[in-house]
């Protein structure tokens, strides 16, 4: 079987801008504030059929954007998921439209935290509202609409995307005829609140922060130490030990305290490489949107899949143990008990969390055949769009 | 069986100080760098036998100190291992003579970054050498030989103290009659070195870090982010839940980006304390020591082992994640391999990594059990004191 590199790419590909709500018109949030301005940045792959029952929402992670496959001009970085998306990938773009864009929040083209406020003409800074995992897909939702799209042939994503997979099932169970959630949970355990929050407090302590107002001095130190918090947790202990072990880099130690592990020079590049790409502001709010979010909302688990016609496709990985397969397992076990159609694989990755973007085969297969199934059955709408 | 907390303490207790070797006859580290004087602050429990035969050494991890039992003068803390140590104790102190002190490096007595440089009467800051765990057991070597002990009954200790009983057991098999060593690791995985080389990036990038020069004005927001760290990886999941869920603190929110979660303030509560008691240069030296350490250096690991006549009670437990039990169980093979006498027990405890201070019961009926069998065998020294 061909792996996803040796497969096309999607080619060079646009980042397009929908922009809707105005002051006058404003997008509701889910708290009441109001955001008079909304911009999202998307991109597509395929072609939309004429009945517009191909479409996909792939949903991003944490730090992910909606550059999910291909090249944008200029630019040799694939998308984050490029490996997935393409003709004949597991999203395979000659059959399905593939449409992924940056969340609510975001810094990568969708309105958050760094966009200009309208009614100031500054940076909204810690004036953004604080908004929720609801909030992105209702987002979503606004350019589903206006791509023309009623209904979803599915909706995929991995971690945080996950967690934007099940709102969306919760939400708008009508116009989704599928969700592909992979390695994330239905809320967050204390233990992942507890590292989201070390990486705010090093981002909040971090002087150059400045109560949000860094308007071109980020707090670069803060955030680099909150990304590698964070990559420690995306892989596991076995691929730390096959990746480094307790090699030495060729640049040898940075600073005193190091010995030159390789392991301590990757965290450090992928530190300050984040904060090239990413703003500080958009860390805080986006993981406090994850750590706020509660799919049941004080229900019971399986009430939330009651009467729900969706397919399901749910994977956890056996060595994330950020996102541990547990907290999957609980969602199909909700899932049965209510009788939702939804299948449950547990993979048997050595990636830890990074799985959801480097176990290619075997989610490539998975998610194909999943597809291939959703495709055959009859596209109809159950309901009206609202 | 009593717990420990309704036992009886070993009472109040002086922290003492033994000072060795002078700018003319400095102590020699194993990197060949010298201190011109050392100074050791310990504590004793129980009285030295008349042959000198009952003594253990008890050795504290990463962020511990001297004051393992009991009360010093005018403070309500007792002493980090008081649960086990003391009247009728797993370390029971009517029958044994109990030792522990501050390792070299520290803060809290002993010689370390933050003590007089003899030769500019200026704190050592960054000029204090790097050190090594063999060099923590050479400055207790050192305070044994001056307690008049020639043989130790035992050393005990988890966690960094266990890869100090380690070190013992390679460096000075003959002067131990056996050696308990809970929750450690012969090395550290690349995952053990990234928390830690994350906790140093965060103490470093502290503008009040100052390249270790901060004298009177600490990086305590870095410090608190390190141990932040620390505390998740100090807890498991199954405890964090437990202990926390998603319960929300009286106190509130802290930050915009707080929901108030329990677990926000348990790390909150930890950061802010620990930045009172403890340096951050400290914690530079100490961590660096621990991630540098290879029990076997490079040989194979049972071949540590050969020829050892100590007895060896090795503990891990199945909920730590920080130093899995897996580390112990492969350090439990390499004595089976080499024939040494090593007992090894995996303790189903939900606390995590804090299970080696918190199992009281469990580790209090493996000890006595074990110190019981090391007793009873006849006291002689095998070869003459260095």
């Amino acid at each position: 079987m061909l792996t996803g590199k040796q497969k096309k790419s999607v080619g060079t590909v646009p980042t397009q801008f929908f922009h809707f709500a105005h002051p006058r018109q404003p997008f509701m949030l889910a708290s009441g504030q109001k955001l008079g301005a909304v911009t999202v940045a998307y991109e597509t792959y395929g072609t939309l059929d004429e009945d517009g029952s191909n479409a996909i929402l792939v949903l991003h992670a944490l730090t992910g954007d909606a550059h999910a496959a291909g090249y944008n001009e200029g630019n040799v970085q694939p998308g984050w998921w490029d490996a997935m998306i393409g003709p004949g990938k597991a999203f395979d773009s000659e059959k399905h439209f593939i449409v992924c864009s940056n969340v609510l929040g975001g810094c990568r083209g969708t309105t958050g935290p760094s966009s200009i406020n309208p009614a100031t003409g500054r940076r909204y800074d810690l004036d953004f509202p604080l908004i929720s995992i609801s909030d992105m897909v209702e987002v979503q939702r606004h350019l589903i609409d206006h791509l023309g799209i009623r209904r979803l042939r599915a909706v995929a994503g991995g971690s945080m995307g996950g967690m934007q997979g099940l709102e969306w099932l919760a939400r708008y169970p009508d116009r989704l005829k599928s969700a592909i959630v992979i390695a994330t949970a239905a809320k967050h355990s204390p233990q992942q609140i507890a590292f989201n929050e070390v990486g705010r407090q090093a981002i909040m302590f971090d002087p150059l922060w400045q109560e949000g107002r860094y308007d071109g001095k980020p707090p670069a130190k803060g955030l680099a130490v909150a990304r590698m918090i964070g990559h420690i947790t995306y892989m596991s202990e076995a691929s730390m030990a096959e990746k480094f072990g307790r090699r030495i880099h060729d640049a040898g130690r940075r600073h005193k305290f190091s010995r030159g592990f390789e392991v301590e020079e990757y965290l450090h590049h992928k530190g300050s490489r984040f904060v090239e790409r990413f703003d500080a502001n958009s860390y805080l709010y986006i993981t406090h949107a994850m750590d706020s979010y509660d799919l049941s909302r004080g229900k019971e688990l399986h009430q939330v899949f009651a009467g729900l016609e969706a397919q399901m496709l749910l994977v956890g990985f056996r060595s994330d143990w950020l996102y541990p397969a547990a907290q999957m397992r609980e969602l199909a076990r909700a899932c049965k008990r209510a009788g939702a159609d939804a299948t449950f694989c547990e993979i048997d990755s050595t990636y830890g969390h990074d799985a959801f973007l480097l176990e290619v085969d075997e989610l490539s297969h998975l998610i194909r055949h999943f597809l291939q199934k959703v495709a055959r059955e009859p596209y109809e709408m159950r309901s009206e769009a609202p």
